[in-house]
C-alpha cells in the first residue's frame, strides 16, 4: 500500500487545505494531490468525496486557487480531492505541445511507445487514487466526480463507465467527442495508435450511445457561450444530442458571455457541489 | 485627461472582469488595472467602488484571480478597482529584492533618487486613479478602500488620511507601523531617506494618534494568527493597542490557524465587503 506524505496544509473557510505526494504505481513516478478537508470532517463519520479532474495544462494547484470551490464544500462538508493532470518528473515523456504530455494526461490508459509505461491517468483516477483516498480519509463508499474541459471528458469516460463506484457526475466544458475533434484525435493517436476502435471507449458520446438502458447516474453540464473551444473542439453539445437520441435525462445548461476559464467554472461551482451533495448524502 | 484602454474583459457572477491600460502621469509610465462591473452597473444610476490594494509582488491580477470577490460585488452591486503595486516597466527602477522597487511601490511618493521619478503610488491611489474612475465610469462620489499586507497599509494611511474621500476603510494582515519593522524602515529609507521624520505620514499607528479627535471613518481589520509576518512586520495588533489608546471604536478580529495567503482573504472577503456596502450606500 503506497503511503501519503503531506507537504502543506493551509487554513481556507474553516477547514484545511492540503497537498500531498506519493509514489504511484500505476505511473511509476512520483505524484503530487490536494485534498481540501471541511470544517466537518473528522475521524468518527465517513464523509462525502468529490473528484476534480482539471484542463490541459494545469496541475492540482489550479483548481484550487482559482475555483473557489472551498467556500461551498465548507459549507456542505464534503471533502474535494484534486489530482495532476497528468504523470510528472524528467524520466516521465514529455512533448513541446501543450496538448500532449505532460498536463494533457487525458484519463485514459496508454498503450503505444514512449506513453505507455507512466500515461495510465484512467488507472490512477479510477483505482489507485480512490484506494489512496479510502485508506487515508474516513471517507463514504461512492465519490462524486467533476471536471473541466479535458477533466470534464474525463469525469464524464469514467462516470459513466463505472457507475457502480460514483454517486453523480458533472462537467463544465466538457470535450465530449474525442474522436471527432483535434485535441482528442492528436491525444488518442499518439496515446493509442491508429486504431479507432480502441478509442471509443474514452469518447463520452459513444459511452452514453453504448451503455443506454444501463445508466442511472445523475449528470450536469454547463457550458459557456464565449467558449473559444466550443465548436471546434466538440464541447458539450454533440453529448446533449446523444442524450435527447437515447432519451437520457442529463442536465444541460447554457450560459450568454462565459468563456473556458476559471472565471465561468467560479460562477457555477456552487450550483454543482450543491447537485452532488444531495446525491452524496441520499 | 487621461484615456484607458481596455484590453481584456471576461464574464463572471453576471458582471464583467475587465483589464485597462493607461499613460500615467503621476507615476510617468504606463500602468494597468483591473475593474469588476457588476450586473447592476448601467449609465443610469451612479454604482460605489471599493478600491483594493494588493500586497508585496503583487500585480492588479492576484486578487482579481484568487480572491472569490466577484461573487459579492455582484450581488451588493458594487464595482471593484484593482490597482498594481508600483509602477512599471524597463524605465522604471527596480532592485532585485521582492521588498523594493517594481512590485513594492508601498502607497507612498518617493522623494530619493533613483525612485522619484516615477514612484508616486500616493498621488497615483489618491488622485489620478479615482479621477480616472470617475470620467469613465458612473460612480458614487464616496469610495471605499481596502487591501492586503502592503496594501493594508496603504488603504489604512490612504483612507486615514483623506477620511473626506471615502466611506470607510478595512484591511487584512496590514503593515501598520512600518517606522517600525523591516519591510517599512527598508522602503522608507530608500524611497524617503533617513529623515524619519518624513516617514510619520505614511504610518497608519501616527496617523491614528496624530488626527485623534478627527477621525471618523469607520475601519475593519482581520487579522490570521498562524501569519509568519504577524510579529515581526508589526501587523494589526500595534494599531488596535493606538486605538485602544485613543479610544478609536475600530474593529479588529483574529483568526486561529489563517496565514498571509490570499486564502485566508478569500475566506473573510465577504464580511469585508458587507462592511462597506452599508456605508457606500448609507
Amino acid at each position: 500500500m503506497s503511503q501519503i506524505e503531506k507537504i502543506s496544509g493551509v487554513k481556507v473557510f474553516g477547514g484545511w487545505q492540503n497537498q500531498y505526494q506519493h509514489e504511484s504505481s500505476s505511473l511509476n513516478c512520483s505524484m503530487k494531490f490536494s485534498v481540501y478537508l471541511p470544517p466537518a470532517y473528522e475521524q468518527q463519520q465517513p464523509v462525502g468525496v468529490l473528484y476534480w479532474l482539471s484542463g490541459l495544462t494545469c496541475t492540482d494547484e489550479n483548481f484550487v486557487t482559482k475555483a473557489g470551490a472551498q467556500r461551498i464544500a465548507s459549507e456542505l462538508g464534503i471533502i474535494l480531492v484534486i489530482p495532476d493532470t497528468s504523470p510528472r518528473g524528467d524520466e516521465v515523456p514529455n512533448d513541446d505541445a501543450y496538448d500532449l504530455g505532460q498536463g494533457a494526461g487525458f484519463y485514459l490508459n496508454a498503450t503505444q511507445p514512449p506513453w505507455d509505461k507512466h500515461y495510465h491517468m484512467y488507472d490512477y483516477i479510477v483505482n489507485e487514487l480512490p484506494s489512496l483516498i479510502k485508506t487515508n480519509f474516513n471517507v463514504r463508499d461512492k465519490a462524486a466526480i467533476a471536471g473541466h474541459s479535458m477533466g470534464g471528458h474525463g469525469a464524464l469516460v469514467i462516470g459513466l463507465a463505472n457507475q457502480m463506484h460514483y454517486t453523480s457526475v458533472s462537467a463544465f466544458a466538457p470535450i465530449v467527442n474525442p474522436c471527432e475533434c483535434d485535441w482528442g484525435k492528436k491525444a488518442f493517436s499518439h496515446y493509442l495508435g491508429d486504431d479507432q476502435s480502441a478509442w471509443q471507449q474514452y469518447d463520452a458520446c459513444h459511452l452514453m450511445q453504448q451503455q443506454q438502458g444501463i445508466l442511472t447516474i445523475p449528470m450536469l453540464v454547463d457550458q459557456g457561450l464565449a467558449d473559444n473551444f466550443y465548436e471546434s473542439q466538440k464541447l458539450t453539445k454533440p453529448l446533449e444530442e446523444m442524450c435527447k437520441q437515447v432519451g437520457y435525462p442529463a442536465q444541460f445548461a447554457y450560459h450568454e458571455g462565459y468563456d473556458h476559464s476559471y472565471f465561468f467554472i467560479s460562477s457555477f461551482i456552487e450550483q454543482h457541489l450543491r447537485f452532488h451533495h444531495r446525491y452524496l448524502t441520499a
